[in-house]
């Protein structure tokens, strides 16, 4: 999954360009990526707008196109995301019933599988595997916070994540 | 809130002859329903489509034609929905700074407030009130999955909420 990582690392920086949250994230099906995206609060106006959200309408698109069941593909979808899913994003996933979730940082304020086990609470057992690259992932969210407010290193304000 | 609820309860019956899992929802601004709505998973194949996410889109949609900044529209919005926010609902709604939640029965399984308390994860002050009109809600639900799966009268099969 390390190179699914870059790629989502890839759209994390993006995201910065883009004066979004640097998150980044990519889905990856049977080997092939086929949702990828950033967040995009800022640009819709829209503070549900994470990108695990972006990313599950790609694949409900893509289900579509190729006429295949949305349960089906989401069931054999690896999410690889630079930073935990907040808690609305983890239930959202869970809900989907993804196959695995790989994800970088750790979101220490929202985080919807360290701060809250919602997992666990929803007596799933799908694999969560937190810390690949973290400190890539760590480093973008430090720069963008900075950027905003000098005084704070890490991100304590702003979108919640 | 009553008459509120009283419109929630009339979208949620509308919910069950559509065969979505039946939970209505009002958002009031201003003494106005500026969205309504019921759950939209089976319409739109989607399991993130929660009448609460359908009616965030439609105040982003009246925000967006009325030239007011979406912000300072949930600020000012009363959420009135028949059963208890699930947690993926819950943080989306927290994290749009609504005024209020106001709900009927609770969500015994995935409930945001109650099973997991989301609102104090996030350190909200939101107020949330439930059990306005909880047993029409609940019989609903009932009625619902009992249509489903007669050994099962109450809600445990089917869509996670």
């Amino acid at each position: 999954m390390e190179r699914f990582m870059e790629q989502a690392l890839e759209q994390a920086r993006n995201a910065e360009q883009l004066k979004e949250v640097p998150v980044g994230c990519v889905f990856v099906y049977r080997g092939d990526i086929i949702a990828n995206g950033c967040n995009r609060v800022n640009e819709t106006k829209n503070a549900t707008r994470h990108v695990e959200f972006i990313c599950i309408d790609q694949v409900l698109e893509y289900a579509t196109k190729q006429g295949l069941n949305y349960k089906d593909v989401f069931r054999e979808v690896s999410v690889v995301v630079t930073v935990e899913p907040c808690i609305m994003c983890a239930a959202a996933l869970i809900n989907l019933n993804v196959k695995e979730v790989i994800y970088g940082c750790r979101n220490d304020r929202f985080g919807g599988c360290t701060v809250v086990d919602v997992p666990g609470l929803l007596k799933t057992k799908i694999p969560i595997r937190g810390g690949v690259r973290a400190d890539e992932a760590m480093e973008l969210l430090k720069e963008f916070y900075k950027g905003e407010n000098p005084s704070a290193p890490v991100p304590k304000t702003k979108e919640r994540r």
